[in-house]
């Protein structure tokens, strides 16, 4: 994990970090507040950079466990399912959206982009470390679930009429591609975002984000805690 | 422009194309339905992706004129007003939501990163073909609009309760500064997106488009045409 926010993030999470290179300045500003069983290691802000992957990075930098994470049996809510979603940023991005509106869980194939990669995580600004990725086999795994799956498409019904039941799955699949066919005879409904203009598709990021928007506005429950 | 759906668009477009990089094959393929005037050199795949900005690009590459976009002085509709959007993947996503939505004009201010900027392009997927993306000054611009200013931030009105005006401006900042102070006296109401999570802040083309799609919802006139 790299840069000061996000480290920081990290640090008041149930992650274990094992190392942390920091900076001087960056210890001094924050060691009163950091706990945990780490090595640490004071480095040059040139040191930092030479190996981050990001471009800027010249305060600190984490190494942590991975943690795996599995599905919860008791999904609340609406749960985000995800099919072959490749692109890093639109990982990190959809967990972004999940945390926003309180999605607690984000179920993806396991050909979508690992969570621990430095773009997902970078893209995800801290919100990986409250929302809970799993990956699993879809295909089963929906065909063995009692909660209804929507999927989401172009000519689906419009998302904005659309009557969620309080716990569902929205399942999402690359804007390319769409979903692996097998996955459809578990599809109960279809929801569709209405165009009125002339691209074809939305970017799978933003479409989550209005689905989800329109879920909260219509579905008051709350969903945390 | 890169890419074989992006470049057939841009010749379908108002855009001059003055030349053209094509394979053989991308040649055989389409040259019945293009037209235009423009040199065209046939060259390898290698040839192609060494002169590419993407990795991989290997069928077509046009050089096209830049054309200077002036603002509309009738603006109908929703417009988007950006305030100093650096990253390109945001301003091409924007514009894709853009053209989702029917929103026929985008206004930024000067130090928003330019148009033509290969990733804007190729994350807008073709739709900067169809929004008009015009620059200016914006403080005095907005200060002798008649249309209402809406400007996006975090704690303003609720978006799924709020009474857009047909015709009107939303004004969106980037996510870790906000608009610039002299643009808020021309702000008319705020409008806000219920966060239902724990993190800061939503991208600013996801927040668009959740906008746009409260827009839609409430007003049904159509814009286009």
């Amino acid at each position: 994990m790299e840069g000061k926010k996000s480290v920081l993030e990290l640090l008041h999470s149930d992650y274990s970090v094992r190392t942390l290179l920091a900076t001087e300045a960056f210890w001094l500003e924050n060691k009163q507040t950091l706990k945990g069983n780490f090595d640490l290691h004071l480095c040059s802000p040139q040191e930092l950079e030479a190996v981050s992957s990001f471009k800027t990075n010249n305060s600190v930098l984490a190494v942590t466990e991975i943690k795996n994470i599995s599905i919860p049996k008791h999904l609340k809510g609406l749960t985000l399912v995800l099919d072959s979603i490749k692109d890093p940023g639109n990982l990190g991005t959809l967990i972004r959206v999940a945390d926003w509106y309180g999605v607690e869980n984000i179920i993806a194939s396991k050909d979508t982009v690992d969570l621990y990669t430095p773009k997902v995580l970078q893209a995800s600004m801290g919100s990986f470390l409250r929302v809970k990725v799993s990956y699993t086999a879809l295909e089963d795994y929906l065909k063995n679930i009692s909660l209804p799956v929507y999927l989401a498409q172009p000519n689906g019904e419009n998302v904005h009429d659309f009557s969620f039941e309080k716990n569902c799955l929205v399942l999402l699949g690359s804007e390319s591609h769409g979903v692996h066919v097998p996955l459809i005879s578990s599809v109960k409904k279809r929801i569709g975002i209405p165009s009125y203009g002339r691209t074809e598709s939305l970017n799978v990021a933003v479409s989550a984000a209005v689905i989800c928007d329109n879920y909260r506005r219509t579905n008051s429950h709350p969903m945390l805690g």
